[in-house]
C-alpha cells in the first residue's frame, strides 16, 4: 500500500489528495503513478445528476443500468486484448459515522478476505494464475476495486467480485487480525512519517467542520476500536449494487458486458436506498492559521499554504476550471510563474509550485508550496511564492499565458486517455461523485472557455493570506515560524 | 443573552468555558457573575457512577429519584424564604448530531415558547408577578432552566417546568421567528465581535475531532437550516425526566420537594433510555498551531495559547486537582507568578495569567494569555509567559506556593457555597455531567492533597508548546506572527 504523501510535491497537482489510501496487490507501477492517472480522472467529477439510468452512448462510450439500478459503463478499447473491470462504491472516507474513521479504508481489506463461496486468496490467485494485476483504493468520497486481466476472464472477475458485493464472511476472526494489519500500516505509513503527520494535522486545521479534515486511513484511537459490528453496518448500507458503477474498459463490447453483468452483479439484491451524500459543510473561515511540525529527520524545511475552494461539484459559473488554470499558471510545473521565478531565475528553491484538487464531491483546497536550496531560508521562499500570489490578484495573467495553461492541461489529459485503465478511472471517479460522462466530454471545452480574467478573479477571491492555513515542516533545531 | 467571551480576560479562570451561552431573562446579576457561580461549580464534575438512585444525605443534602427516573437533589438553606428551582438536562452542544450544530441552544429558547397548557409567555410572566427570576443556559454538555423565587412558589414553578418538558407545541410557525432571533443573536454576538470569531477557530483547531470544537450557538450555515424535525427529534430524545436533574436550594424540605415532585414531574413518563455519552475523542496532537485574526476594531494586540488537557472527569491520578493549582499559581490572580512578573515587576502586560477548566465531560484545555501594556510588544509579553512556564516545567513550584495557591483556591469555593444559587449550580452541574454528592464533598480533600511534585509533573506534560495552539488578535496594520 501507498498512502501517497504529496504536500509540497512539485507533482502535487497531478496526484490525487495526499492521504487517499491506496493498496498494493501486485500491480506494477508504482502508487504516484497510479494516483496520477486517477487524479486526472478526478479532474472530471462535477455536479449535475445521478446520471443517466437509460441507455446511452456518447463518443462510444455507452452507459445503462442494471435492474438492480447498478450502473454500467463501458468503453471499448481494441488495441489489446486486455480488459480492465472496475467496481466504484459511492462510499468514501467523508461518509464514515462520527467516530468511526477508517472503516472505509479497513472494509477495502476486508474485501480480500473469504466469502461464502471462496477461500480468502482464492480471487487473487485466480487473478495471478492468468498474469493479470488487480488492486483497489479509498479516498474521500469512494472506494474501488479493479482488475486488469485478458479480456476472456470478464466472466470470472464479475463472478468473483460480484460475490464479495454482499457474501463476505465477517467474523471476529476475521477482522481482529486484519485490525492489527492496518494499525501496523498507519504505524508504517504515518506514525513514521513527519509530513504525514504534518498533512493530518493540516487538513484538520483547514476543515474544521467536514469530514475531509479526518484522514482517509482513520486515526489510531479510532481505528483501534473498529469491531465487528461497525464492519456488518458499514457493508449492509453501502456494498450493493444501487450503490456501484461497473466499469469495463478494454477489448470488449457493449452487449457482452451486458450479458456477463446480467448473469453476475444482476443477481444481487438491491440495497436500502441512501439519503443525497450531504455532508457537514465548513463554516466561514475569519483566520490565518499555522501548523508547524520540528522533526529530527527533517534536513531541508518547507511550507505549504492551503486555501478552501471551490470543487467542480460545488463551483458555480466555471470557477473550478478557472481554478485549474490558475494552477496551472501560477504554478503548475516548470512553466509556471512560481518555478520560473524561484527556481530557475532567483535560484533559491529546490521546489515550488501551486495545485488544486478540483475533484472532491465537496469543498475543496488550493495549495501553494516551497522548499529553499542552498542558502536561501525558508522565510525566503515563502514571500517569494506570496508576492507571485499577490501579482496575479493585483495583475492577473496574460491571455498568452491562459492559453498556454490550457494547452498543457488539455494535452496531459490527452495522454491520459491513451491508457485504458486511465480511461476507466476517468469515468468511474465521475460518476461515482454524481457526475455524467456528458460532463466527462464536455470538459475540455469547459477549460477552453477559461478568461485571463476569471482566472484573476479566483485567485482575489480565494487566495486571501487572511484566510489561510500554512503548515511548516522544520528541523528540529529551527525557530517555530 | 449573553454569550461569555472570555479568552484572555484575567477573570477567565473563574467563568464557564468562553462559548457557554446564558440567557438573560430578568436576572439582576451580569452574565459574567452568573459564568463565576457556574464555573466554580464546574470544578466539581467528576467521573464516577451514574448517582445513586436511592435516597441518601449527605451534609444535610439529600438526593433520591422518582419512579420515572428522574434525579433530585434537595438543599436545603433556611436563611431567606426563597427557594431556587433548577431543572438539568443532561444534553448539550456537544452531543448534538453533525451538521445541527446550534440546536441545542436553540432548544433552549423553544422551551419558552406556548406549550398545550400554558400560551409562550405565561410561566415568565408567573414568575414576574411575584418578583422572582429566571435563566436559562445551555452548554457544551447540559441545558439548564431556573427559577429563584418565594418557597411557596415551588409548586407552580414544578408544575409549568414539568408542563414543558413533553407538552412543547413545535409547529414551523414558532420555530421560524425564532430561528430568526437566534440568526440575529449570533450576528450580533459573534459575527461582529473580533474576539468571539477568534474564539471560535482557535477552539476549531485546538479540537479537531471532538464536538468541543464546534461553537455552542452553532455555527450560521447549520442554525439556518434547522427546522421543526430536527427540534422535535432534539426534544422526544433528550428531554425527559430520566434524562433529567431536579435541584431544589432553600427554604424547603426533602418531604415537601418529594409530594411536589411526585405530584408534577412524576406524572411525566419515561422517555427513551440513552447511550452512554460517548463522543468521538482527539488524535495524538503532534503540532504547533496558531490562529490569526487581523481587524480593525482591535487597538491592542493580544494571545493566548492553549493545550489539552484532561479534565475532572477525563483524569486519572488527581491530575485534574494539580492542574486547577497550576493555573492558581502560574497565572490565577495578581498572587500568581504570570501576573507578579509581567504585570507588577516588568510592568509590560496589561493582563497576563492562566486558566484551567477542568469540568468538562470530555478532555478539556489550559491556557495562558497575555496583552501589552505601553510600549511593550506582544512578542515580549507571549516570551515572558513562554518563560514562567519553562520556569515551572524545569524547576517546579515551592510547597509554600502550592499551599497558598490551595488556601486561595478554597476560600473561593466557600464563598460560592455562601450563594444559594451557586450550590444549586454546583450539585446541578455535577450531577448532570456523571459525577456524585461524594465527588463534591471529597473535593476540597482532593484539592488539599495535591504536592509541589505533581504540579511540577503536570505542567511537563501537558504544557509542551509543540503540541498547542496560539491565537493572536492584532490590529489591522500589524504584522502576522
Amino acid at each position: 500500500m501507498t498512502n501517497n504523501s504529496l504536500g509540497f510535491d512539485p507533482a502535487g497537482r497531478y496526484t490525487a489528495r495526499a492521504t487517499d489510501v491506496f493498496e498494493d496487490r501486485g500491480m506494477s507501477h508504482t502508487g504516484r503513478a497510479r494516483a496520477l492517472l486517477l487524479a486526472l480522472s478526478l479532474s472530471f467529477g462535477t455536479a449535475a445528476g445521478a446520471g443517466a439510468q437509460e441507455r446511452s452512448v456518447e463518443n462510444g462510450v455507452s452507459q445503462f443500468a442494471l435492474a438492480n439500478g447498478m450502473q454500467v459503463v463501458v468503453i471499448p478499447d481494441h488495441r489489446a486484448p486486455i480488459v480492465t473491470h472496475m467496481v466504484w462504491y459511492k462510499v468514501g472516507s467523508a461518509d464514515e459515522p462520527p467516530g468511526k474513521s477508517g472503516i472505509a479504508h479497513f472494509f477495502e481489506h476486508l474485501m480480500f478476505k473469504g466469502t461464502k463461496n471462496h477461500k480468502a486468496g482464492e480471487f487473487g490467485a485466480a487473478i495471478a494464475a492468468i498474469g493479470g494485476s488487480e488492486n483497489a483504493f479509498t479516498s474521500y468520497d469512494y472506494t474501488a476495486y479493479h482488475q486488469t486481466v485478458e479480456a476472456d476472464a470478464l466472466e470470472t472477475m464479475m463472478t468473483f467480485e460480484a460475490d464479495r458485493m454482499r457474501n463476505l464472511i465477517l467474523t471476529d476472526e476475521v477482522i481482529g487480525p486484519e485490525r492489527d494489519v492496518i494499525l501496523e500500516e498507519r504505524r508504517s505509513r504515518v506514525e513514521t512519517s513527519p509530513d504525514a503527520l504534518l498533512d493530518e494535522e493540516k487538513d484538520a486545521t483547514l476543515y474544521q467542520n467536514h469530514p475531509y479534515r479526518i484522514p482517509v486511513i482513520g486515526w489510531m484511537h479510532e481505528i483501534e476500536q473498529l469491531n465487528r459490528a461497525d464492519a456488518v453496518a458499514f457493508y449492509d448500507r453501502y456494498y450493493a449494487p444501487n450503490n456501484a458503477v461497473l466499469v469495463v474498459a478494454g477489448d470488449v463490447d457493449e452487449a457482452t458486458v451486458r450479458r456477463l453483468a446480467d448473469k453476475t452483479y444482476g443477481l444481487v439484491p438491491r440495497g436500502p436506498d441512501l439519503p443525497p451524500r450531504v455532508r457537514p459543510q465548513e463554516p466561514e473561515h475569519n483566520t490565518r492559521r499555522t501548523v508547524t511540525l520540528k522533526d529530527a529527520r527533517i534536513s531541508v524545511p518547507s511550507f505549504g499554504t492551503s486555501w478552501l475552494a471551490p470543487s467542480y461539484t460545488t463551483d458555480s459559473d466555471g470557477e473550478a476550471e478557472a481554478l485549474d488554470i490558475l494552477s496551472e499558471v501560477l504554478g503548475g510545473g516548470t512553466r509556471s510563474r512560481i518555478h520560473q521565478e524561484l527556481v530557475v531565475r532567483q535560484g533559491i528553491a529546490s521546489s515550488a509550485g501551486a495545485y488544486y484538487s478540483g475533484s472532491l464531491l465537496d469543498t475543496t483546497s488550493f495549495t501553494v508550496y516551497g522548499a529553499p536550496r542552498g542558502a536561501a531560508t525558508l522565510e525566503q521562499i515563502e514571500a517569494a511564492v506570496r508576492a507571485e500570489v499577490a501579482k496575479i490578484v493585483k495583475d492577473g495573467v496574460t491571455a498568452d499565458e491562459v492559453e498556454k495553461a490550457k494547452t498543457r492541461f488539455l494535452r496531459s489529459v490527452i495522454f491520459a486517455r491513451d491508457s485504458q485503465s486511465s480511461m476507466a478511472n476517468i469515468y468511474g471517479a465521475t460518476l461515482a461523485t454524481g457526475g455524467t460522462i456528458a460532463d466527462i466530454d464536455e470538459w475540455p471545452d469547459r477549460i477552453k472557455a477559461v478568461t485571463a480574467e476569471q482566472v484573476r478573479a479566483v485567485a482575489a477571491k480565494y487566495l486571501d493570506y487572511d484566510r489561510s492555513v500554512t503548515g511548516y515542516l522544520l528541523p528540529a533545531d529551527q525557530a517555530p515560524n
